[in-house]
């Protein structure tokens, strides 16, 4: 499995023919191998995206490893012009505005088709970056420099960009695949501890859609993960990248019967969530965790799933520090209402992602009850209602 | 080189493997043909697009046509459930502020992935239209029902769209290619004159840059070809859909050694022209006969052509009662300032489509005299400035 270096860095490729790209996984990335990251930038100028939270943390030391001016002393055989643009942080600036400073930008800094968009940041920075590369001058090359659990275990890998519109969420972006996906684990230590969580649970979801082992992992090491150790999240994120690296291999735009939607497990749901509360009121993990029980107490009470395995999901979500129920905003009415707009719908009924069968097994489907949905849906409200907000609770 | 029933319709058919999609032309099509129209929407719902002059000549006709009830009598066998959105109507409105009112209408309509959006009208609906749908939930197909001369025989066809910035034409956009470009010659009968002219710029570029015969069968026909004679319009429209067909099929994406960047000629000057006048000034086509008119004069002082030929081709523009001389309140460093900014420059340089050889050559390249650059543009701002405003002489 190791490659690269003896230094004990992880190379994870994304195989997509001409497309395929490297997710490069290591400490210190960014000190000790500027040149891999200066390797990918196609052209001779850069726009560096982040936000007003880790501009300070990291912009000049990333600006810095592009130029060639690393502490390494080695220098790029190319000059390369490098710009920046800082945006707002939060997920409620994943917006077409958004985009606009970022093209506005590039245009401002005379970029041609032959520049290279980096971003540097956790979902929504890459998420919006990456659209903004797939349509400035009608598509230049990006990095991802994911600097979230979220973004190093999920956005940053497979092509996924876009931005939110008021009426839905990632209603509107384009398939566009990074060059390099460059992940330094040291970002995650100034990673506050409630966006650490958040991502953890599209680490849940990898166990739960197709990795049983790595599940069993989880559950026996809650401890060390969330202490942050540094072996088991070099381990962690490897782990999610070669899941979500097959799985894009396998369906890189999302068919209609592809494997890609099962990674959508609790997104339905807590796409409606997000929605529901206004984006960035709770963080996308969150919404995802807590949609994840439902969809997990769904599969079980149409019998697809042992109950036990249900209450597992629930218990590592919850040992992860996640919420498993709903804020006590949403109703049934209120979660179908979201539910139906998703993109996931082909003509009008709501398709799930659901857990069926062993550990490690899912479906895509509309073929279910929907009473047991309207059931699951009722419960789970009734639930947020007589324990409170669980944001809150936590907060 | 006819295909399709005996009724004289064409088909010309654009080769991009699993993308490829055919050009049917003819008259009266809305209203012979509905079901071919039908047969290229994917999924249930349909959302067209036109604008404020378009709708009330054509948006019921085109509705009627996509629900099955047009005058064939016909019926489709699945119902179609068709939305519509009118945009206001000019170059100034190819903007992203535009694209919003296309996916806010679908999401209003709740469209999922499998609508098909059609676009109604000339080349600014075609260009916001399917960069709408290349971004509405990262992509959905769509139909081009090319309204004027300049969208039959050029922008309708090839995949390209997008929208303006303030700091540059075309900036914005994805390359998407339709699912089918249904030409009904019969809806050039509303196209107004000076519409009609700005088309034939394209036209003529056909001609300069690839296809001699086609320009000497020009030269010979301009009075019928004024006059709209059908014969002649469906003879000149399925030539430049086979032109435009052989270049993208050869260059899709525009690489930056392939073809498709000669069908530039004219449009780095026009360009300049467009932005300096600001947008919808001048139509496109009028920006690209007189950009094509510096090229060609640029052409035979750099010695690449017979003074003889740049003669024609201005002589040509000039009889399809397009400018061949810049604005008035262009300046030669108004035009080098805009054009630096364009996306076909790779590097700084300014790169130049111009006319090498015989009748039908020309070349992609910053290897000039940038002298010679100057020169032309110094006495073609003063020719303007002798002979004044083109456009406000023929109006």
């Amino acid at each position: 499995m190791p490659e690269g270096p003896a230094t004990g860095d992880e190379t994870v490729t994304v195989s997509l023919g001409e497309r395929s790209y490297p997710i490069v996984i290591g400490s210190s990335l960014l000190s000790r191998r500027p040149e891999t990251l200066r390797a990918a930038i196609k052209g001779t100028s850069v726009l560096v995206v982040t936000n007003t939270t880790l501009a300070p943390l990291y912009l000049d030391r990333v600006v810095a490893a592009l130029k060639g001016a690393a502490s390494d002393g080695s220098s790029s055989s190319r000059p390369l012009s490098v710009h920046s643009v800082v945006l707002p942080d939060g997920e409620q600036f994943k917006t077409v505005e958004s985009l606009g400073l970022i093209w506005t930008a590039a245009l401002e800094a005379h970029l041609d088709r032959a520049a290279t968009f980096v971003a540097l940041g956790g979902g929504v920075v890459g998420d919006v970056t990456g659209f903004a590369a797939a349509s400035y001058q009608r598509g230049v090359p990006f990095v991802q420099i994911p600097t979230t659990v979220m973004a190093q275990v999920d956005s940053s890998v497979g092509g996924k960009t876009g931005v939110n519109h008021p009426l839905g969420k990632n209603m509107l972006g384009a398939f566009h695949q990074p060059n390099l996906v460059f992940v330094d684990l040291d970002m995650l230590a100034t990673l506050p501890q409630r966006e650490f969580c958040s991502g953890l649970a599209e680490v849940v979801k990898y166990g739960l859609i197709r990795d049983p082992a790595f599940f069993e992992w989880l559950e026996a090491n809650v401890r060390p993960i969330l202490d942050r150790s540094p072996t088991h999240l070099a381990r962690l994120i490897r782990r999610c990248c070669e899941d979500k690296a097959d799985v894009v291999a396998e369906d890189e735009r999302e068919g209609a019967a592809g494997v890609r939607a099962t990674l959508n497990l609790g997104h339905t749901f807590g796409h409606a969530i997000e929605a529901g509360l206004g984006y960035g009121a709770w963080l996308h993990g969150e919404a995802v965790a807590a949609g994840t029980a439902v969809a997990a107490r769904m599969s079980a009470k149409l019998g697809w799933i042992d109950a036990d395995l249900a209450r597992r999901a629930v218990e590592l979500l919850e040992a992860f520090g996640l919420p498993t129920r709903p804020p006590t905003t949403m109703t049934p009415e209120l979660f179908l209402s979201y539910m139906r707009h998703d993109k996931k719908n082909l003509g009008g009924d709501i398709r799930l992602v659901l857990l069926k069968g062993q550990l490690g097994n899912c479906v895509v489907t509309k073929d279910y009850d929907p009473k047991v949905l309207d059931e699951v849906l009722r419960e789970a409200c009734e639930h947020a209602q007589k324990l409170g907000d669980p944001i809150a609770v936590r907060a």
